[in-house]
């Protein structure tokens, strides 16, 4: 079970979410986001130096989630294939329960927190999966081009296509999701 | 040249994108906007109903200029990969050259405001895109997929790689923009 701490920091993270995507980072302050989150706002600024670290730290927070979930039951001794089409489901799983994580963490992106980021914390919940990627490329089972080319035909689109807000008539069942990977990995293969 | 009406309502327009941009869809006012746009409130007001009114024009206005913007150079006669490629290509030059269009959407796409878009207003703007995907599906060049996962794959990685914000590394070179288009070409090809 999760301690007292842990509890409060996860009400603030999640209060923090849903405020930011309710009326955006302008409009969003400690103070509402400590109401919101039931907590005092100098229980806030323990866990928090200000409201920029408290919106970084919530895009890390869930970029390392993400992680996290992707990487759900990896197995390295699968062929790669395997390998990244579980990654693809997993994507879906989590989008489609929580697309509130991605409404905040597009709108952060776009945002100038985004240059606050220190890219090293986020890419560290990513490496199996880079490593993965590299394998491929070595093995020439996929093609030798950049991680952002290769995040851009094998995340983006299942990101995409699982955001309801983004993509209404596209139906998640397990056989589009299959359909789809068939494409990702059209894209990617050598 | 444009008369006085036209340049009034795109510095409205404008005004309307730097704002949203800078401080989000709450924060913005319709004041304000008219303030940044230099022109009175009133005078809003005669072209927009209020500031829903507004920000969905502004959406709806933006994907116009894609569609337009996509479609530079069609030419229906060329075999679909080359009117494809060329649109790929339109994309970047589109993206690079103008980012706070996008920011825009993407924060108006996960915005509530989404909803009241009229969705044929915007889809009659890509109406040839979608005839030429069509006849690839039908003449068995382009997968016999839903026009969502299409799109996923050929319009969202390169909006998403244009994008010096989401992805700072990504040198949008002639050579790269090819190599990505081979990719994207890879997935949807039959």
């Amino acid at each position: 079970m999760r301690n007292k701490d842990e509890l409060k920091q996860q009400a603030i993270i999640d209060a923090t979410i849903s405020l930011v995507n309710e009326v955006g980072f302008v409009a969003c302050s400690v103070s509402k986001i400590a109401k919101k989150a039931n907590v005092s706002p100098a229980t806030l600024y323990v866990y928090y130096k200000n409201k920029e670290d408290l919106l970084v730290s919530t895009y890390i927070e869930i970029k390392q989630l993400f992680g996290r979930k992707l990487l759900n039951n990896f197995d390295d001794s699968l062929p790669i294939r395997d390998i990244l089409r579980n990654m693809w489901f997993n994507i879906f799983k989590f989008t489609v329960k929580s697309p509130e994580y991605f409404q905040f963490t597009e709108q952060f992106s776009n945002s100038p927190f985004s240059e606050l980021v220190d890219r090293n914390q986020v890419e560290k919940s990513f490496k199996p999966v880079y490593q993965t990627v590299q394998r491929g490329i070595d093995q020439k089972i996929i093609k030798n081009v950049s991680i952002d080319i290769i995040s851009a035909f094998l995340f983006v689109p299942a990101m995409t296509l699982s955001n309801k807000k983004i993509c209404q008539s596209f139906d998640p069942s397990p056989e589009n999701i299959e359909t789809t990977f068939n494409l990702a990995w059209d894209a990617i293969k050598y």
